[in-house]
């Protein structure tokens, strides 16, 4: 079957044998996927990637042992957990050491014809959820994940720095739930897209407010903007760390003392409130669409996914 | 009057004029200070400091607005806040923006004949408590915010890492708390003085457990001893970061997005627990003192200080 292959920074489509469905997993046969600035990093070299990437997708069920999904249009967790150990008794599988995750750690990414996951991670996508929607479940449940973790109380403000494709998601969702967002970011026309969903956005050409939020959510995924919002955050204030830099960050630990920060480190969320919120249609998704390919074009959508300020591009199986 | 006095990394013996005692403010003739590795990063230009230092003491009210001060032995809180601020209505004056700071931020410091504090920053000395004791006032406060500022639950398991000052109250100060403290350190001959106080500690030559602990401290003031306590933080584990080093530190944020680590940045606490447990008698505070000048020789004190390893220097006014 084919499948998108990284090895030494390349992206290319290779034939590679089906993969084998062990029990208690799934069979899935790619619908539409999403390319993230994960798949990117992992392009980049980060973990020394090789093999199949992809870990946001919309897939159909083709084998299962419980014959309930075949047929039915999923997403999944993407996390596989071992299911034995004090993390998964405590519903934590997402951190659990043992776990491998699809597309990033010794399993199979879903940037393929087929892919398998456990049954227990697949998500039936409702009926009324376009596919294209579905497919940003993922980036939707790390955004959701914010409000897992910190308890930001009804209406507070919230700066949110960034307006890549995770920070426009992140600006939404916490709009949603009725926080005052503002979205401070360089580009114009994604600005818009968070405007959209009730964001009050700031091109943020010149200096930035300081010790201005007591909540602050960085998603620039740059050295420079972990800076920035360190200093934007209030005396006790605190700031979420949404986006990796990959290697190693300058960062001036002397304000985060002084004004003692809190930082939250936040990664994969639940699938379950991402759903919801998507099938409420609150979120603007479809203008955040840059691109769609097919899977055999593959190498040429990482190009233009990897291209600086791109949105998200599609793969379609 | 006799003042120490730092200026482009040197410290000197300077003949000042004697403070003026404004309205609300504790005339305060030294007795005994502690030289803090702060006072040290001010030597080595941190905030371009050029002035007096000295923001740990013990000191007799000579001249003060309520009578009922002169004579009595006193320590204080170093922060000097505007009182009108919303920080200061909050009871949070230690982070009122426009702040002065004791020896440290527009305000002449301890390690002279005398100086001026706000009677308010004053608090009175246990009968019972020995000035050398009282010394350590600021420093276990600050070691006690780390409770104020996270809900560490009873008992629980907390890595310590880095033996100094800093690192060796903190060990102390949680034990007395009930918390089951392991102190990481590289000085046989200090972590034997957290021992003292029922700490458990280890010498740490070589590799240090991994994701080992949902407590941990960071007081090495390293970017090395930083990077290690990150990779001992178990995942949704707190960090606390006690030690500032000086300028930009190289951090790996990935591991603290992927773990989400909780990161909290500490610094002063208030002072009655910290007077409260010195008069308890429950911290070894005799053995980390390294040696004892008058003020006088104040640049003899600093060189000592600031020698590698040295516990607490006294300054005797």
């Amino acid at each position: 079957m084919k499948a998108a292959w990284i090895e030494a920074g390349e992206v290319s489509l290779r034939d590679v044998p089906p993969p084998k469905r062990l029990p208690g997993q799934a069979l899935l046969r790619l619908i539409t996927g999403g390319i993230c600035n994960t798949d990117l990093e992992l392009q980049r070299g980060y973990y020394g990637f090789a093999g199949t990437p992809g870990h946001e997708f919309v897939a159909e069920v083709i084998a299962a042992d419980d014959p309930a999904w075949i047929g039915q249009r999923v997403v999944g967790e993407i996390n596989l957990a071992c299911g034995k150990c004090d993390w998964c008794a405590r519903d934590l599988g997402r951190h659990c050491p043992q776990r491998t995750v699809l597309g990033i750690v010794r399993h199979p990414g879903a940037f393929a014809e087929k892919f398998t996951l456990p049954e227990s991670n697949l998500r039936r996508v409702p009926a009324g959820v376009s596919t294209e929607h579905a497919v940003f479940t993922e980036p939707v449940a790390a955004s959701c994940e914010i409000l897992e973790q910190v308890a930001i109380p009804a209406a507070a403000a919230v700066a949110v720095l960034g307006d890549g494709k995770l920070g426009l998601l992140i600006a939404q969702v916490l709009a949603a739930h009725g926080l005052r967002v503002r979205l401070f970011g360089r580009h114009a026309d994604k600005l818009r897209i968070a405007a959209l969903a009730g964001v009050s956005t700031e091109l943020a050409t010149g200096a930035l407010p300081e010790a201005a939020f007591r909540y602050v959510v960085d998603a620039t995924g740059s050295a420079e903007g972990l800076a920035q919002a360190v200093r934007m955050t209030e005396p006790r204030g605190t700031l979420i760390l949404k986006s990796t830099v990959a290697g190693r960050v300058a960062v001036e630990t002397a304000p985060i003392i002084v004004n003692e920060l809190t930082l939250v480190g936040s990664r994969c969320g639940r699938f379950e409130p991402a759903l919801e919120l998507i099938a409420a249609g609150k979120l603007h998704l479809d203008e955040m669409i840059a691109g769609r390919y097919p899977l055999s074009a593959a190498p040429r959508a990482f190009a233009q996914a990897g291209t600086r300020g791109t949105l998200k591009v599609l793969l379609d199986g």
